[in-house]
């Protein structure tokens, strides 16, 4: 690369232009995340995705036609970011989704009402094991006297003597965090001396008998209105999209729930991406910054926000991520979780503050981190499967995550194997040119008429909402239905023709599920072979997980009773597709059940029951890890299971 | 004001030209302020210090001439920032000291010879009382295993285990500060696996038996050259001056010592104005990084580089400060300590944490600041009172401090009663028309021969540094000498005429204590009867507070046995001249000692013996507080008082 600068002007649809300067042969990817602008690239820039599209106004790159572009388009300017070598100044339009990952923020209030009922269901299941509702969080009312002329005592010294009266806890095991004690003046003297202190109780949830103490965090005036809330908050850190929800920790109720897409996203659809951009000199702090300051600390301000809170009311925090991304966010490298031995720089963290993250949440919050247990089996996976209550039972159950990063744990009462098999972006959508996550817009379920292949979809959305793409419940539907109807082969090829049937320039098939007069987008949605070929093979690492841990435990695949799998791919999964394109294992359907977001729900117990969190760390250190990629049967597995549904038919002969 | 605006343009004395909007009828100070420019205005901008002179070059303020600025100043363009009101855009050439906080910081390496001595015989002190170096802090070798295949334990966990069996310690009693999480990865590889730990004993200070832990605040590779240091930093915050001293805390030796003028003197000289300052919109935030980001951190960042650190390798960090002081540093608001009956938000804070209040050392540092005993009498006076070691004697014992708060004790080993009085900046050289802080061209002694009146003048700085201004001590002794050899009465005016004694146009006199043609700032260096008024008043106030003190405890001034004079307002006081003058009492001289800056002292202690840190909570727990505005025959005695040496003449009999 030479040091020649030429200047980039990208013209945002809908936006602000956006200026940069770019090095003579530098892609026009990298001078975009530079700018600080999304160009969408799962693929990390190596021109397989096809997801970098701009538009060529002016000035020269240096590029060609390949199979994402076509002549025609490339004649109409169209170009891929990451092959396009800037050798000119030039000006570009860019999607205008590339200045929203503030905008993709969604915030929805408090939620739909089927998820209000997951999470009281987990309430009511946390209660049954025993563990209370017990934030270590009380709101207590403290009443102190008029100071007067003669006694001089400070205000925090005579709110102590008070505390210490009505908690009968010695003076010096009381402390005072700075946020309280920079509110504590006037908040005495709005309300004539009447005060409502936030109080955390220190240690003991931990073990009786074991040190105690209090930390008065914050004050307010005794007469406010409406009454101070303790909110809390539970998150959970997906490789591709991050999932929040606010809860008030007194109640119990959830006040709002919100979610991103991971900012990470635009150095990399996997987690293998983001630990190479992150051993680049200043990567992990582009890398940490693009999850915190600008997915979850925004999400924390507007979740606040309709929620009528100010961040400052976020008092206690648990965060569920797998173990690459709980590294990221903590600022910590995660180079060696790629290179043997596969050694984490931590399993847990012990509780950290908000303002040591820069969540923008009260400073002193503490900051909970699900415990991970192996290189790629993370947080995620120790909160979901303390959700999934598989720990509980006697006979054996298989957890099943579906993520960029699928996880699974099978195990019973006795034991848990966990291990986790790399299946890419797709089945949130990634990697598949009309792929998208589950939000308005997203083909969740489909249904394809064996005579006449026409599709009957369901879209994510309002009544009308035309669809947009696909998210991984619908790919699922879709590639089951396009086997089930003898349109494509074991192989993912098409063998049909008809009006639905496409072929492009270079012969590669697709199947039409929308035309673009029916679309959002007014551009056709197709299932391409290509991203058939990348979802069997995201299919194909799942069970041949499966596969492989049964075999080393030993168990025979009806041995397992019930299956849960989690994973925010959609409005539910059809167990029947999975397990008729080969996903999930040949077993009886009622043995199935969808959980959803589960490293969520483990999130939210360990914000909202001390003890929760305590139970977590157990499993996660009672839970052996299995890995998959220093395993050596593992390869023959994912090759065979990389056919619909597998090589070996007699393990699916009663699906159909 | 009107909404209109005028640009005004600063151009400063050697500097980059500041521009700023300012209201129509603004004063020029207050532009100067928001233009972070400053202005030194001691008085807070009444137009009565005459300090924050400036030329206007161009455009036109509304101003007239008064007795800081002659009518021939006035035409030629001198005017005062406080006083005039912008009614046009302007231009105006400021000195170069506006710009001048973070270049007036000043960094002196290991520090003076005589100051290194005096820590060093304060070590001493602290360890024949028993309180051995103990910061908490220590630094331990540690050797793991290499990373094996088969055994993926995380990085965390296996250092966490070898920390338990070499300290025998619980897991669970042994957390890392993320800052040492950071670390761990990169610090392991690069030396074989085997890394220098710092370690911060929690809670095992205080009591036989109570709660004790070990927090991870750092790592280093084991074979890191030269070998990591475990610094701590001392801060004096005074209302005029922070001075600092960095310390290796295992070795006890000094590192650099450094100081700076608080940035907060451009809101006003004492801490009343301070306070009002606070109580304005923004106000509290103003003042609060005008010392934090303007004077601490930057001292941090400075001192630390010429001890050849990073401001990370400050661990632990003790401050004291007066009550005002101390709630602006901290960001709590100091309103209620104006206002009857006069209550502080707090004497003791508990340690707070250098991240929570920017300090740009080690995030998770301690801090711990002084107690406080009253409204204002601050922790300067507890740290102060610890390092006099007053409270170890049976016999009484008198300690002055003098600072812009001039703060006092009297007690022995069974009572010490304290009380503070507002004696203005005087000592410091604030409010005094050739006033300077004692630094390169104070002068800091004078002697006045009685027959021709010439001087013989002692000035701070190399052999050949020309006075530029007169310091405490100089002033102390210039007053002295005009006052022995009858150049002026009892009321501080002047009675003899010479070529030394000037007059102005309002028939103030004035003695030179240097022509313009011996200065280094080309400008005659005179004291005037306005400013030995302002000189009077402060010497007043210290006096009638000793006098109310003993009143007040029915003893007669004899009962002293030893008198420790404090604050850093120069070489050394003459105690003979401040008996002359009548501020500290008549006693004989071999009772006095000159303690240097005693906050800083114990700031020190607190610092490197975790167990001073209680005594000086016990110190400052026991001490009893005389609210002097509230006494009623303070008045009185401070009227009295404002003579030379006293309206009682008898006080001081002997003195000549």
């Amino acid at each position: 690369m030479e040091e020649k600068k030429c200047n980039v002007l990208f013209r945002v649809e809908g936006g602000e232009d956006v200026s940069v300067f770019a090095f003579l042969g530098e892609s026009l990817l990298d001078a975009a995340r530079r700018a600080n602008l999304a160009l969408d690239a799962p693929c990390a820039g190596n021109g397989s995705c096809g997801k970098c599209r701009v538009k060529l106004l002016a000035g020269t790159v240096k590029s060609g036609p390949d199979r994402h572009v076509s002549p025609r388009e490339f004649a109409e300017g169209q170009r891929l970011a990451c092959t396009s070598l800037v050798i000119s100044d030039i000006e570009v339009q860019v999607s205008g989704t590339a200045l929203a990952y503030r905008d993709r923020i969604k915030v929805s209030g408090r939620g739909a009402a089927r998820e209000r009922n997951i999470f009281r269901a987990l309430q009511k299941n946390l209660r049954e094991m025993g563990l209370e509702r017990d934030s270590g969080l009380e709101l207590a009312a403290v009443k102190l006297e008029d100071p007067k002329n003669g006694d001089p005592t400070a205000d925090r010294e005579r709110l102590l003597r008070k505390i210490a009266a009505q908690t009968g806890l010695a003076r010096e095991d009381i402390g005072f965090s700075l946020h309280a004690l920079r509110r504590i003046p006037q908040a005495l003297r709005q309300a004539d001396f009447s005060l409502l202190c936030v109080l955390r109780r220190e240690g003991a949830g931990r073990e009786e008998g074991s040190k105690t103490g209090i930390t008065v965090m914050d004050v307010f005036p005794g007469n406010a209105s409406p009454p101070p809330v303790i909110a809390g908050l539970a998150i959970d850190i997906g490789t591709t999209t991050v999932s929040a929800l606010m809860a008030d920790l007194l109640s119990g109720e959830i006040l709002t729930t919100g979610s991103a897409g991971n900012g990470q996203i635009r150095y990399g659809a996997d987690v293998i991406s983001r630990i190479i951009e992150s051993t680049r000199p200043g990567g992990l702090e582009r890398l940490r910054s693009a999850v915190t300051e600008e997915c979850v600390a925004p999400l924390i301000r507007d979740m606040s926000e309709t929620a009528g809170l100010r961040p400052e009311n976020i008092y206690r925090i648990a965060v569920a991520a797998n173990t690459t991304m709980t590294h990221l966010f903590m600022g910590v490298s995660p180079e060696y979780l790629r290179l043997e031995p596969y050694v984490p720089a931590f399993f847990e963290s012990g509780p950290l503050k908000s303002a040591g993250l820069n969540l923008g949440a009260h400073p002193d919050a503490d900051v909970l981190i699900a415990p991970a247990i192996g290189s790629y089996v993370g947080g995620d996976i120790s909160a979901g499967v303390f959700a999934s209550m598989i720990f509980k039972k006697e006979t054996l159950s298989l957890f099943v995550d579906l993520g960029t990063n699928g996880e699974l744990a099978l195990g019973n009462s006795e034991f848990i194997m966990s291990c986790a098999c790399s299946a890419g972006p797709a089945f949130e959508g990634g990697d598949i040119s009309c792929g998208m996550r589950a939000t308005d817009g997203a083909i969740e379920a489909c249904r394809v008429n064996k005579g006449t292949l026409e599709p009957v979809i369901t879209v994510v959305g309002a009544m009308d909402q035309k669809p947009i793409g696909i998210c991984g419940s619908g790919l699922i539907d879709l590639i089951g239905e396009l086997f089930r109807c003898g349109i494509i082969n074991a192989k993912g090829k098409f063998i049909k023709e008809g009006k639905r049937i496409r072929r492009d320039e270079w012969g590669m098939a697709g199947y039409v599920a929308a035309f673009a007069e029916d679309t959002a987008g007014g551009r056709d949605v197709v299932l391409s072979e290509p991203d058939i070929d990348n979802f069997i093979r995201a299919k194909g690492a799942i069970f041949s997980a499966i596969r492989t841990m049964l075999a080393v435990l030993d168990f025979d695949v009806g041995a397992i009773e019930d299956v849960y799998v989690a994973g925010g791919i959609g409005g539910g999964i059809n167990m029947q597709q999975a397990i008729r394109i080969g996903m999930l294992p040949n077993l009886p359907l009622k043995k199935y059940r969808y959980i959803g977001n589960s490293s969520m729900h483990g999130a939210f117990a360990m914000l909202t029951a001390r003890r929760a969190g305590e139970m977590i760390s157990g499993i996660s250190r009672g839970m052996t890890y299995l890995e998959l990629s220093s395993h050596p049967g593992y390869m023959d597995e994912f090759v065979a299971a990389c056919f619909l549904p597998h090589t070996n038919g007699a393990l699916f002969e009663q699906a159909e």
